[in-house]
Parts: C-alpha cells; structure tokens; sequence
C-alpha cells in the first residue's frame, strides 16, 4: 500500500540538517563536535530584543493580525528607510520566519510548474519550497573559479521559456559569501523588465558585508520597482533564528495582497517574539559594528587556514558569514559524513554541509562544502586544524 | 500583465477576517464592536505559560529542532498518555501552529489533484490549504436539522474514488460544536479500514466538551493505529492563540518522518513560545475546570439568547467555542456585512462570521453564521440584542 505522496519522497534532506543524526552519535559516544554546518551564530540576541520578552504585558497571548502587527510594521519601514529603501509599513508582510516569506512569495505569483531562475549553489531549502509550491528552479551555474559572481547574463536569458516568472537572488549570498556589483544589479534589472519577470531578492544578511563592499539592494532598483520583492528576516540581524520572523517587502500591492491570504489562512506569525522584534529594530548601531568587526576577524582566519591546507580551493567572500570551497576529495559528501563517523583529534571533530545540496543540477559540488564561520577564531582553528588532519587521513582524498 | 498566480487568485479570503475592515472602519469611526467572528478566548493565558517566559535564559534565541525541542515532544506525550493515548515522544513533531500540522500533513501524505473527504461546514482554512497544497477537498453536508452529525456513511462511500487518500474531521467541530459519537468514530473506523485511507483529525478542542458528552479521540480507534493522524494545537488549550505551536502526532513514522522533510525546509517552529508551552502542560486542572465551566454557562445563554429570537435555528453544540446557527435572512453574508457599516445600538454593533466560507459547496451555508462564544455573559447579552435588534431593522429580513 502506498503510504507517502510522491511529493513527500521527492522533499530533499537538507544538507544543512541531515547529518546531524551521525553529529548526535558522536556526541553521545563522547565526542566534541564543532559544528561548521548551519548559520546558526553563537553571538548573543541583543537585550534590546530580549528585554521586552522578559517584560512581557501580555494577559492574553491572543492571535494577531495575519500581516504581523501595524507597530511593528511600521517600525521595520523605518529600519529600510535607514538603508535608503522607500519602504512603508504597507509594503510589509510580516512572516514566519524567511521560510515562510519564500513559499508565500512562489505561490502567490507563480503556479504549478512555474519555473524560477536562480544562480546555483543556492540557499539548500529554495529546493525544498519549491516542491511544496509545486514549481521549477531552473539553475544557472556560477563557478568557484570566478569567486561565484553572476554567470553570463547571456547564460540567464537562454534559460528564459514562457513558464519562467521570476530569478531569484540572495545577496549576500547564503551558500557562497559573494556580494552582487552594482554592474551585476544593473544587468538583472534589464533582464527583468526585458522579460516582465520578477525579481526575488533574499538580503537576509545584508548587515554583513566586509572590506567596505557596498550592498546595492534590488530595493534600489530603478524602474522594476512593481517587479522586485524581497524576502527578509530578523534570524541573522538579530541573532535570533530561533524567533521566526521574516518579512516579504514589494511596492506590488497586488503581491502582497495575495501572500496575504495565505497568511490569513495560517492566521497570524507569533505574537511574542514580534514584540521582541520591534524594539530590536532601536538596537544601536554600536551592537552591529561590534558584530562585523567579530565576523570579519573570522572570515579572514577561516580564509588564510583553508588556504594553507593543500588542494584546498577558497574564494574570499564579501559578505554573509558562510563560504564554499572545494576540497581535494572523492565525494564531500561522504567525506564530512566520515569526520563525524570515523575521525576524531583529541576526541573532537567538526561538521560541514556537502555543497551538493546547494546545487540544484546533478553532479555539481560533488568536492565542495559549505562552512559557516558562526563559532569564536579559537574554535575555528581548531576545528580547522581537525579539517586539515581529517583530509590527511581520509583514504578518499585525492 | 499577469501578476498573480491562479492559487493566488484561487485562494479563498477567510470569512472569519475578510470583514475585518469594515469592522476596523466602524471602530475608527467611534462604534464599539464585539469580536464574534474570531475563535479568540478572553480567557487569560495561565501563569504556567507565561512565567518561563519572563524568566528566559535563552542567552541566544537560536534554532531549534526540526520537530520542536525533544524534552517537549515528551511532556506533550505524557500530556496525551492523561487522555489514554498511546503516544511516545517519537510520535510527535511540533509545528508552527496547526495550521502548519494540517499543511504538512497534506503534503505528505497527497499528490497534487488527490482528493480528501470532509464534512461540511468545517473549519474554512481547511480550503486554503488545500489550495496550497494542491489538494481537492471533496465535502459531505451535514445538516442544521440534525444537529452537524456525521452524514450517513453511506454518502461518504459514494464520494470515494481512486483519487481519495483520506477522510478528514475536526472533533469537537469548529465551526458546528459538534462532538462525534462512539457509533460514528466506529463507522469511520471501518470506512478507513476497507478503503485504505487516512483518517486525518483535528482535536485542538479536545478539552472543550460539555454537559458529560465523551469525547472518542481518533487515537484511541483500534487496528487503524498506522492509518490515524492527530492535528493539534495549544492555542485554544492554553488560551494561547498567538503562541503558533501545534503538532503532528501518528503511529506512522513514514508519515512523521516524511512531514519532518518539510519541517527541516523550514528549520523549527518557535524557540520561545517552546518554552512557554512545555511548563504549560502542568497547568493544574483546576485552570481547565474553571475555563469549561465559564464556556458551558457561556454556550447555554448564548443559545436560550438567540433561539429566543424568531426566525433563528440554533442546535445545542456540545463542544468547542462555536455554534452555526440559521438566521431569518435573505444572505447572511451580507448581514453581517451591513451590522458593520449600517447598523448600531447605542453606538455599538457585532461580528459574525458567514457561514457560507465554512462550506465547500457553492451556496450553501447562505442564512447561516458561525457565532464564538469567547465573550463574557454581559458582553454577550450586549451582542445578541444587537442581533436580536438587527435582525428587525435588516432591508433584507425574511
């Protein structure tokens, strides 16, 4: 008897996540594990998120409003404002989580068998909305031999056919660290309006930017402003993942309108961590250079302790607190299964994300990982230092 | 230009908020409105929610599991053990609210174009998640006259194709009251057996059950352990609506483990409302006792108040917080539409919501409204003279 959908087996295992069964073996055989593999900072939630939660006025927690509550609508506009974005409460969506911001976003604009066109590796879950939306990614491969920069416009415009509703962009980008030119911004807004097409923007990370990169917002686009609809959420910005509260901002009323009965249909985002969020937005900026100063410290360590491992292939990403390199191995996959399986250094060992994951075509990443650099520059090192020994012993490397 | 996507078109607005704005309209313009449209308790959330609360040491609100944090899948284990339900924390997967349960569950066990049968009128956000999902609902009517029982089982045979993947119920029922009898529960027990479907079973209400009526949950069926699926949610159980944590509980690991792919899309429900509910679970039963004593004494009065009133049907419910009652008018729809923007007494007026939106198929529901009892006795009193004074005044009276 059948028992799942086919929907249900086609749903892929995060490569973030699917791991962690072998990491919880580990641990309980007494191992230390560094995790490396989820976006998950150690830094700590502001109190000025936390405050008011710890304060909480709230007799009952009753349902809000499905678009999130005005106050915090309102103050999130004013968050944007900041970054020179002409964003108004109106164009607000509150979400649960980015997640949620994503699967409302594929379904009200695009149907079953849709297609979306996006820069491959991509964020793993795009993967997985996509198969609850019932749509297409259509890929386009960018290469770590180019730092992951966009691919040939060219390379966009051949995959165009008249099922393609959108191309969607994270910038900074969640897995390669890579922060799109104005140049690259340009190029994506003509090809939008040249083609009446969407243009999905995921800038969930958009504090983290280094080296005095500039982050150039599809939210300043000239032209396609009916067309450009940004997916954001407080996880990152506020170290406060576990909060699931995301955001879908457009000047398209019409979008929102729409995303919005499906948020009525799910009634409201919680209503606690919301009241943390609004008075998290007054966090001061001192909060944030601290945190960049931190993060930018680590990308550098992690970055010059790659490059000294032999056959270790790694670009110098710009922004986010993630990178992808490429590692001088059989199968990534089973090699960052293996270090939690069967390697250890003084009884501890280290957990990456198999790039394959982040690939939406067959075959790709097949010798790259994810890490994220979420953990203090002492455990870096020595997780690296872990990596490095691990890829000595491995009796897959190459 | 086409912007929105059919589902966008096709999603159905809520009949419990679509009226908001009306209401918000009357409100701004000085009225007074009694919310009972909205399935929201008065009822304080309990200290036993709210006090981990404001004592949260969550130095960083970080990402939880997938399906929700283990020691809470077990309290809510032994919280279905005090129910007589074989239930393990491994049966469990926590999800952002029930809404998400319901969603989940329908991806995972269907196909786009299957087809799940439920009664109607039933709880109308089942539409648009089979909307989202892609899902066909196939309703079954239940009748006014009868008091919403379970319609004749034959009529339930009839709709089966080879298309059918499962039969759906909500008990006690949103929007009707009604709570399904040992009889009834055993002859979807056998309808489920010969026909190889899922029963799928919303008891978010499980508390709310008067005048000594027993509540069979679905879980206690015999032989049909691996065919159940129990949707649930704690925000009626703790008045804690807003809260947004709901679960997914089955014998069926293939059915647990294929809804926790999507749950891993969406990397974990909320970390702090988690909290609040795992201590909630020891709400000493005198809250509970407290709660349905002041819903019974609401539900009687609300039903001596408008079975008082001519022209109006009103069933006795013997559960939930709900009641669909027939009123004397020519669109319900409307009515409670014009109490908004038309009619006031003493500068205060009422909402309900149109039944019409509980129902499936086209037309039916049209003289009926769905009524929450979630006011206080004086508050009720006040609407249903409203009504009672409406109905009398109403252009479009039968």
């Amino acid at each position: 008897m059948k028992i799942l959908s086919n929907r249900g087996h086609d749903m892929p295992s995060s490569p973030i996540r699917k791991l962690v069964p072998f990491a919880d073996k580990a641990v309980a055989d007494g191992k230390h594990v560094y995790y490396l593999n989820i976006g998950q900072p150690d830094i700590k939630t502001p109190e000025t998120f936390l405050n008011p939660i710890k304060n909480l006025d709230m007799p009952v927690v009753a349902y809000g409003p499905s678009a999130g509550f005005l106050s915090l609508r309102k103050k999130f506009a004013e968050y944007y404002q900041r970054f020179n974005m002409d964003v108004e409460a109106d164009d607000i969506l509150i979400t649960t989580g980015g997640s949620e911001a994503i699967i409302f976003t594929l379904m009200a604009i695009m149907d079953i068998g849709d297609e979306v066109i996006i820069p491959e590796p991509f964020y793993t879950n795009y993967n997985g909305f996509a198969v609850q939306a019932g749509v297409n990614v259509v890929p386009i491969k960018s290469s770590i031999e180019d730092g992951f920069q966009l691919p040939p416009i060219e390379s966009i415009r051949e995959k165009i056919t008249n099922k393609t509703r959108a191309i969607m962009i994270c910038n900074p980008n969640n897995p390669t660290g890579y922060v799109y030119s104005k140049a690259e911004m340009e190029a994506l807004r003509q090809i939008v309006l040249d083609n009446n097409l969407f243009l999905l923007t995921d800038e969930v990370y958009r504090e983290f930017v280094y080296d005095g990169a500039e982050h150039i917002s599809a939210m300043h686009l000239k032209g396609i402003e009916d067309r450009v609809i940004m997916l954001d959420s407080v996880s990152k910005r506020y170290s406060a993942c576990g909060a699931r509260i995301g955001m879908i901002v457009s000047k398209n009323h019409e979008v929102i309108e729409s995303a919005l009965k499906f948020g009525m249909a799910r009634l409201c985002p919680p209503s606690i961590e919301q009241v943390g969020c609004e008075a998290a937005v007054d966090t001061p900026d001192s909060y944030f250079e601290e945190v960049i100063i931190e993060y930018k410290k680590r990308r550098d360590l992690m970055v010059s302790l790659l490059r000294e491992i032999p056959g270790v292939v790694c670009p110098n990403p710009k922004g986010a607190f993630y990178l992808v390199c490429k590692l001088p191995v059989d199968d990534a996959d089973k090699f960052a299964q293996w270090m939690l399986t069967d390697f250890s250094v003084n009884n501890a060992t280290m957990m990456m994300a198999p790039a394959n994951g982040f690939y939406a075509t067959e075959g790709l990443g097949k010798d790259e990982v994810r890490i994220a650099y979420v953990l203090n520059t002492d455990d870096i090192k020595k997780s690296i230092h872990i990596l490095a020994e691990g890829l000595k012993a491995y009796p897959g490397k190459l």
